[in-house]
């Protein structure tokens, strides 16, 4: 079996679709990972234990998504050295606000490298970043990664020149 | 030693200001009470200890009041069937709304009576009236006690029609 | 006929199956309760006297849900010792900051223990948590509820753990 | 005695040096009132017999101002049929967005007139509005108003032209 | 053709169907009306010359709606000493904020009564009890219809006793 | 070919729906435009290319779309001396303040023409304003623009005193 | 006289502090201005008039600062085919998020080109971006002026480079 | 000289005492950084070239601080595939919420590791964390200022126990 580098952990099964996509993109960055369900608030103690013992099962970043009193990714920095990153899940009536203050907020001492809510994308991104520094092959996938999305970019650009702007609209509400 | 029937707890010494109004209103309440600074986030482990033996320990109720990524009273919840109260603490930049968010956004099953952001008092009245269900004597207390609020609002509007407002303001301004 | 624990109260039919959670709960965690629509600004002395009357009919808490300007459950706690809590319903407009902000900026004096916008069923906890006190059914009914919800959250865990992210969630959008 | 036309009312002494803007308009706008502190929250009684005798007494407006959970004019409102302005008052943490949401969020057949936090002013003038419909000798010391507000914005633009902004904002700030 | 004593008045008639509204109610407590269509800043000329001659052509009251930086209900009351009432539109991106900061917060001089974000109703209750003064009529319609809300909520409660909140909620989804 | 007077710009093709508002009305007031798909963050050195060679390339004004970081009008106000016009767009969770702040908050010395969020359309007609100072033909074009939004406002009103409220409402259901 | 090409003008007097920076940038880009206090709500005729025989006097933009519900920007761009730059102006409860709302929320057809909470002088770089376009002396004053906050930044670079952040900070507290 | 492991960046020399915390810190914790002002939108060629040499100059990650429309980080990320840790700086109007949506809202493909309003320290010490992976030094380092920070709770209880509230806060008050 291989050993996950990136623990994706969130509160509650709901938060899956959203974290799944740090899943998708570790897995094209060549990353491995476990996917895991806990909670501060309804397993307290298995909680602690995943953020004790996560760099000796040889975690190198752990990625936490929670939405409300998203208090999650904090209560695993609280327990753990390792870089943690928090993905505010969206919330039905203050529309995730209330996760990002949640976990962005942190007090001095414990901080939770927190990405914009629901972009668990980018907290995988962020943790092949963090583990690319040890890790050529990650690296070189990364550039590849920004080369390709910089490309996505130039030829949505080039078809829009080519077909006016119209035309291009009409053709994207097709698909 | 008298025991404790409340718990006051703080993420910080710097809330203790705001925390003490807390522990006046409950002595003028005649209830029993600790004061203590904990942290979810800086001493997990200690937290954790105290939540889950407080319940033994005697205490009827914990106050908790936080700043910012306030997790403190939701973390203590989870760890106690006691009645938790979370006091959201003013915070410099964002006034304390993300103290509020952070505390009042429980998930279904880990509930916390919030109470308005720095109103500690209120946090003590409240335990006492859930402490007043087993003891008459608590009770007739925050009965004698809205009582006296009640006159002072009817003692202020007596001296506001005796002087008039004009009066009234450069009376109060001078005190 | 089974005299009632708590009182659910609210201000508008229209927040009766959000408040219905609190019922739920409350029946599953073995309480007894009384649901009635009243409200501060339509039928204020209806309301009155229900707040007054309270204590003596034997209530032990009272929940109240309102939406916008909220004022059901700082009203009733004006006219009762009891502890209220109040739940925030959500608004269309502004989502239920509005309800959140009149719940819970309540002045020194007169607490309303507040729980998030639409937790009615946190409410309901908080009012067994309470209770629980003087009731030792209800204290262990209340760690049975927190042993299952916590059993839970490990089991959708093993689950994961046994099918993988994408299986799961598969699986749980057949559902 | 004069029999006054505008109830002035606020919830706290507090709030008496804001409020107070509105007795100052009046007396000159030509109207008469009473300032008095009441509170929904710690003096319900005494708050619904005010209400419910506004009328009977004479009076033509009620002004009141609230902060936080600010219940009192809608309480008010609640109890008469005569029209009722809010003053959201300025708070420490929020800045008075509480006071405003729970004043001008009323419901369906209660409304409230509310105007812009602290503007007791503006409450003031509303009242003489509403009055002037059936007392010409209001409606022309209102017309006086708004022509002497215009003829001070023409008064200082004369200033500044003659003047030039800097040596305009120069004196303006030694006084 | 009976002259109106209310104007009704909105920036755009998509918000016609939230404005119509305030001429419902206005019909049920037998006050006159007319409904049009103006804009402070695309009609800026008409509006004004509206503002100017609503005293002389007989209104008693305006009522604008608006939305966004919605100026109309704050420009008519710059041009005329009638009370002006506002109601804020929802807009689709903010909710109705930006409409309510908008019109809420009038430089002192110039008031708009404000109601809640799309309370056309309650806006058209208010220009009745503000007309109600000199109309015994209007009042008394008032008073009635003050008792048959409270009525609704009376009856909506004995219901809720005699069916439960299964059952009522139940019924209430069929319908 | 005709030379682009007006730059489109933004950050996502899933902006461009909104986007071609601006494009429509340029059309209308019979000035030249390119669109293109560019961004700050995935294509930051395209982007700073066309930002430096806008003004030599005959631009006259830069309209920029983009949602959340919005980061794109002004990091192409940074790099040319062209008024840069910026569009916040609608972003899912929090409604477009992030894109709003983001856009319209710049430091001093770099100033984006800031629009309502979503609003393309205002930044056409305001580059239409800015370019009409050196071209009469486009400054009566704006005059006819203008003249024709206060025709349409005075058409829907004349349609709804002829039609009244009801049948207005029904007919422009119907459409 | 010199002919003004920029008119400055502002809802109050206590907003020429604020204002001034435009005239102060304005004057450093080799550009001529009026100053005036003018006010939708208190002055409308006298505003209205400005905003249409603007462009016939010769001015190229408007600059307009306004707080609140800032009506000013939006009402001159009502009535004139120039080009309206907005600044909100901080307010003393909600910050300048009414204002920043009241300005740049503008209905389709006519717009504000918004600038930041309290940003005047980047108002004036605006409008000198604007008339640029038609005069190449202001444009190259444009470019020196981006040269020089360029250079700026540079040289606290090269300081901070020399004497290392503590000594940099101590000279800095200094001054 | 010894090179640098982080890069400490800033919008202005006015964030400069914010961020000094993370270079504080880094000491601290044995880190090597430099510390400069760049700015994307006054210094964008400069600021471009820093992110894109980051990496062969040996750091390892970069922390940015910027207020308002705060695009200094995403516009380093875009740049760089180091880790990049935004720290939104508290603005005068706004509190910081601006630069905080501004930082943390990125785009898909390009993340940037917020953390709270003026929180550099937590900045540098996430980036310790990041650094740590590759250095055991530093990772013990880490665990020791963990240690440290639970002390100084742990001493601050017992400190607090021994005095109770009033004399700890009475001698907090003095220093």
């Amino acid at each position: 079996m291989i050993k996950p580098q990136v623990g994706i952990v969130m509160g509650s099964d709901s938060d899956l679709e959203i974290m799944n996509d740090a899943a998708i993109i570790l897995t094209d960055l060549g990353l491995t990972y476990e996917v895991l369900v806990l909670s501060t608030h309804r397993a307290p103690e298995e909680t602690a234990k995943y953020a004790k013992s996560a760099k000796n099962r040889g975690l190198k970043v752990i990625i936490a998504g929670a939405g409300g009193a998203a208090a999650l990714p904090g209560s695993l920095a609280s327990l753990t050295t390792l870089p943690v990153s928090g993905v505010p899940i969206e919330t039905k009536t203050l529309g995730g606000v209330d996760s990002l203050y949640s976990i962005v907020s942190m007090p001095p001492g414990v901080p939770v490298a927190t990405v914009g809510i629901n972009s668990a994308k980018n907290a995988g991104i962020l943790a092949a970043e963090i583990i690319a520094a040890g890790d050529s092959k990650v690296h070189s996938k990364i550039s590849q990664y920004k080369q390709k999305i910089r490309q996505e970019v130039l030829a949505k650009n080039k078809r829009l020149q080519a077909f006016g702007a119209e035309k291009y609209l009409a053709q994207k509400q097709k698909t």
